[in-house]
């Protein structure tokens, strides 16, 4: 009689997002007069359309895909090689890191990559994540049976190591006290919006590099940086070759949400004795996943022409006003924020006497605007609160003039 | 100290079709003129481009990713509803076969979710596959630990059950003498063409509920189906939905090999004890998958429409029509073959004192034409070979003149 994976039945309730999206479901079918003027800065979904010079790349790409000399099949395993250069020259060369286009992994997106890249693991792999944190990464290692058992009291898993990020550690975790063997970062930060200096990021390559742990660095939000000194790839660290794996995304710097693309950078130098991360994790591409379609990596192609990245400048820009009108609205109302500067995410102290699910009922309840709550993002989240600058400008000022008014 | 997944070590050699690609790379290396005289027969690669219908359904879709009001990011986690829609309607409403739209899950291609499915059950779940197979089934389980270890010797996995898929039993195999969790079944067959007819899947489905087992059941090749009594889903079987998932792909039907979309249908009905199977694959979309790009399931929605299905039906007559051409031409050139009348593909005994490899090599070499060798496929495919009917209709037939002037 077959039986089933009984670590996902340890997975406490379903993904904090679908949970979302049912309350909302939920509040508009009891609620259908508000429905419209409900306003979504909670899931980190952008609202922009595809830039211009995105458009005409998919759609020659398109023309190429109807006649029969342009025709395109299966995509090399791991990423037509037009793509790869020009992510190497432009994320990483031009920035001075020693990053070569056979060490990208082009895919699908960073979420499907952050969640599997705990395969090429050993089970008994010792996982440290921020808390709070993007909830993929401690959700693929349940799955996986690397996380112990949930418990209900601390919200916390009992094999995994949490690093608490607060307002006192100014949303940068300490080294952890027990030794991990796989290190989840992500900075810029989501869900905090904060992020290390470049000293503070060489801080932890020295740390991995020194107990033999691998950094899984996680730099979706890099589009957003905006301050100098702040690390655009754990690769400007020294001894990043031998430490650590970073995951991209399109989604954020190019509104590709819906479109789909990522990429994994593997130096050849991280190995575990004689076996290369590297050929392990394309031996999964090459074994578990198809390619990413054609006409999306000619898009992803677009995303570093000249023109492609000026618009982008701009959608990047568009969404950082909106990240200002939001800190500093809130701020003028009276709530402690953070994040927003360098990151498209903005992270405030609920109100004193509500936790997060609470301000998040009295936010959809009160102003109808839907937003995250920082305890979904694990315990040290409780009292916290995400909104995000992915809306539009004009719903963005209405959500902020509504709390203010609250 | 981290410590990488030594199941992944277990794996022999690199995937199948890497091998043949660098194969042939060398061999083309080595003989830079033939270079152009090489006709591909190896990989299932499509070689037609899309058809009207769909490229007209992707530029219409990619203009609405180009303006704010028609917008899409995130797609729904398990598929947009017009796709699933069309889909159960279509695939399986339409052929008498009681499967819903949201039994539907959407993603970019089967071989990801042939490879994926086995998370969700236990650890020490038992599998069953034919001899020879598609090799993704194995693989997978091998990098989950499940398969034990390779005896290269008998060329086989200690902890899989093999089932000989041979000229002796008409490539269909027996019930195995052990009881598997677990099995894997692809008809119409990859590699060898062969197909069940509707009593003997029946007796599967039978088989599968009588002693707990699930059936994998992988129907890529629906499409080409030219014969009655051949199902073209598991679903038409009484009692598939308490004990079979099945696989499809958009690859084969509609060329789209590089444009990446399948669906798998888990049944409510499929349960072990109180946990359904489709609530632990929702759960691992929502964890570890962000959804097929939109503009790629407007494609899939137009493969259903009048003129795409109409289009289409000539792209599958084009291949099959090749398909009869290796065949009739293999035939006459004194090869022992089967398949090719219900699938694309075309299998064929070696020629006496030559084994898989040998066989490539001297296709390779004498007439340039590349195929699959099929020990590839598993140690019964040894002294067979396969050749694909996705080539050009003018290349298909050059290749098989070169064969028969051997």
């Amino acid at each position: 009689m077959f039986k089933v994976n009984e670590n996902y039945l340890k997975l406490p309730g379903s993904y904090l997002f679908s949970n979302i999206a049912k309350k909302v479901a939920a509040f508009t079918e009891a609620n259908p007069e508000l429905k419209d003027r409900i306003i979504r800065l909670g899931i980190g979904d952008v609202t922009q359309p595809l830039a211009p010079a995105i458009i005409k790349a998919l759609h020659a790409a398109v023309d190429e895909m109807g006649q029969a000399e342009t025709f395109h099949g299966y995509a090399p395993d791991l990423g037509y090689e037009f793509l790869r250069t020009v992510i190497a020259k432009n994320d990483y060369q031009g920035r001075g890191c020693d990053i070569a286009a056979d060490e990208i992994f082009v895919s699908d997106g960073a979420k499907c990559d952050c969640s599997n890249i705990q395969e090429i693991f050993s089970e008994d792999s010792k996982i440290a994540v921020c808390d709070p944190v993007y909830p993929v990464y401690v959700d693929s290692n349940v799955m996986a049976g690397r996380a112990g058992d949930w418990n209900p009291q601390t919200e916390m898993f009992s094999n995994v190591i949490y690093m608490p990020c607060t307002r006192e550690n100014h949303f940068s975790p300490e080294f952890p006290k027990e030794t991990p063997d796989l290190i989840y970062l992500c900075y810029p930060n989501n869900p905090t919006g904060a992020t290390l200096t470049k000293a503070q990021l060489q801080g932890w390559v020295d740390y991995a590099n020194r107990v033999g742990a691998v950094i899984l660095y996680d730099a979706a939000y890099e589009a957003y940086i905006s301050e100098e000194d702040v690390p655009h790839t754990i690769y400007e660290c020294d001894g990043a070759r031998t430490c650590a794996i970073e995951f991209r995304s399109f989604s954020k710097n190019a509104g590709f949400t819906g479109v789909r693309l990522g990429f994994t950078v593997i130096p050849k130098e991280l190995k575990s004795g004689d076996v290369s991360l590297h050929s392990l994790w394309a031996r999964r591409h090459g074994t578990k996943y198809n390619g990413a379609p054609y006409i999306i990596q000619k898009a992803g192609e677009a995303v570093y022409s000249p023109e492609g990245k000026a618009q982008l400048r701009e959608q990047v820009a568009y969404y950082m006003k909106n990240a200002r009108v939001i800190y500093e609205g809130l701020k003028s109302a009276g709530y402690t924020v953070s994040g927003g500067v360098n990151a498209p995410y903005i992270w405030l102290k609920t109100p004193e006497g509500m936790n997060s699910w609470e301000f998040f009922d009295h936010l959809l309840e009160t102003a109808n605007v839907v937003g995250t709550p920082g305890s979904g993002f694990g315990p040290s989240g409780e009292g916290y609160f995400r909104l995000t600058a992915f809306g539009t400008y004009e719903k963005t000022v209405e959500a902020i003039e509504r709390i203010k008014r609250m």
